[in-house]
């Protein structure tokens, strides 16, 4: 089994007035992704996954597949606090034939033993009884503040070859991402969790990114990662750096949500679940107008 | 309607042998731990409530209900990080006529605005829709990582006065103990998280404790509580206090239920949930050990 590589979005989740998840827009805005060439991390950090119900993600996975959408595409955020929630929503993606699921740890109790986190990937794969079943290992600290180590990396990968696919890399820290491409481990696939880092990552011999800003961006990102060798490779760097950059002077989730809206003409698109808030309308427009002046746009949205 | 004082359990949690809840064995524990005079904090830290689904706990709390427990005794933990999970467990909570409900904010995101904190609290308030909602914020963020400020609080107590009924507050900070206290906001109820904290509270004013210990040790929690003016109060909390630190020697929710399982003669009480881990051999056996030195016992379980 060949498995993934290249560019995917954390795809942001549109909600409806009353906070419930819009599946229409849902598989509209996947669609596009995939038509820029990018692949689909749904139920990620930026789609606010962990202010999603079981259920909602499940009704959401089931109509983005009912919709045609290739599965080979697709690495649903799986991972829950409960073993019980993070196995219900593997084995879903593994019938639906998700080509992987990224895994965050159960991120509630902190300063939790490596054994009781390989535990927790252990039962999963377990219960979920699959070789179709391939696990990214999702690596967030600042976010999630339970880290992956590559002690317990080199444990699970051991034990569940067949499972252990690879991993996300969104601690932000190059030194770690380098140490995940020189672990040695084979077939093991290492996304970094900003652009920022996909010339760097590929060069090390990293096997793509999950990020952000492919939510919005991104045509230009898979460019880069099919065209990493060619000489204008780091002025590409630059220009996705350059759009990066604007983006993150903003709350991320919600920027994302507003320049999606703005572009597409779905107002409803700017709706964020508490705890996020969406941009004011200063903030909106301030963002609108540094699109404009970057010349930025998402053809065919 | 007059709001809950005294001594809660922060329930912990049996598991069969595949770790599905053990509604028997649960039901058991919390009909001891009212039969100690305490009240019962179902779906705590200490319940590994977050490696519980939302549909184990609602079952759960069904049964717990069903088989004749007071709801006036309960406070079971409905916060999570999705906002529709935690409308669905504190109406539940609401319909089976609990006394209140714990609710920890929010909890994947980090640094959230408390505008993002307060329209969470907000939109449980307004979906239930009912004024025997009565919401004990719970401040821990030792684990949560996302504290409840004293601005959120007066906020939401000043807008929601009838549902904002008090606080937990396991911060292990007695200055901002205080502060809650000092907040002069009506029939407002500070439980602290430690009965460490338990005779200074009574002092200040506050409303009792909801401790990992009230599992255990949760009759002389009680007796300080109601007898906290008494003579013999300072070597009351004394006595707590050793006991406590003696739990505090292991992992504290392992130790709780080593310590359970010993006494009640259930084996399957040592059983956790990933990502926690069990008490060692050596660990459970040097717990007993400790335990019996002290003449600590469980009378009735």
């Amino acid at each position: 089994m060949k498995r993934v590589s290249g560019v995917l979005a954390p795809v942001i989740t549109p909600f409806r007035e009353d906070l419930s998840p819009d599946p229409a827009l849902f598989v509209q805005h996947c669609q596009w992704i995939c038509g820029q060439g990018a692949g689909l991390a749904v139920f990620g950090t930026n789609s606010e996954a962990n202010s999603l119900a079981t259920e909602e993600k499940l009704e959401l996975l089931d109509q983005l597949v009912a919709a045609g959408t290739d599965p080979a595409l697709m690495m649903p955020g799986t991972g829950a606090c409960a073993l019980s929630d993070s196995v219900r929503l593997s084995a879903r993606a593994v019938s639906l034939g998700c080509a992987g699921v990224l895994m965050l740890p159960p991120f509630y109790y902190k300063a939790v033993p490596d054994e009781g986190l390989f535990a927790f990937y252990a039962e999963v794969i377990e219960r979920v009884a699959s070789e179709r079943l391939q696990i990214y290992l999702y690596h967030i600290p600042p976010v999630s503040q339970v880290p992956i180590s590559l002690a317990l990396i080199e444990r699970l990968a051991s034990r569940y070859p067949d499972n252990i696919a690879g991993i996300k890399d969104s601690s932000g820290d190059w030194q770690f991402t380098q140490s995940l491409n020189a672990l040695g481990i084979p077939d093991f696939q290492v996304f970094c969790g900003s652009e920022s880092f996909l010339l760097q990552n590929m060069q090390a011999g990293g096997a793509g990114c999950i990020s952000a800003t492919a939510n919005v961006n991104p045509a230009a990102i898979v460019t880069l990662y099919s065209s990493w060798q060619a000489p204008d490779a780091e002025q590409q760097q630059a220009d996705l750096n350059r759009v990066r950059a604007l983006f993150q002077e903003f709350p991320m989730i919600s920027a994302l949500k507003a320049a999606t809206a703005q572009h597409s003409g779905h107002a409803s698109w700017t709706r964020v679940r508490p705890p996020l808030t969406a941009l004011g309308t200063d903030q909106a427009e301030a963002l609108r107008t540094r699109l404009e002046a970057e010349g930025f746009a998402m053809p065919g949205l």
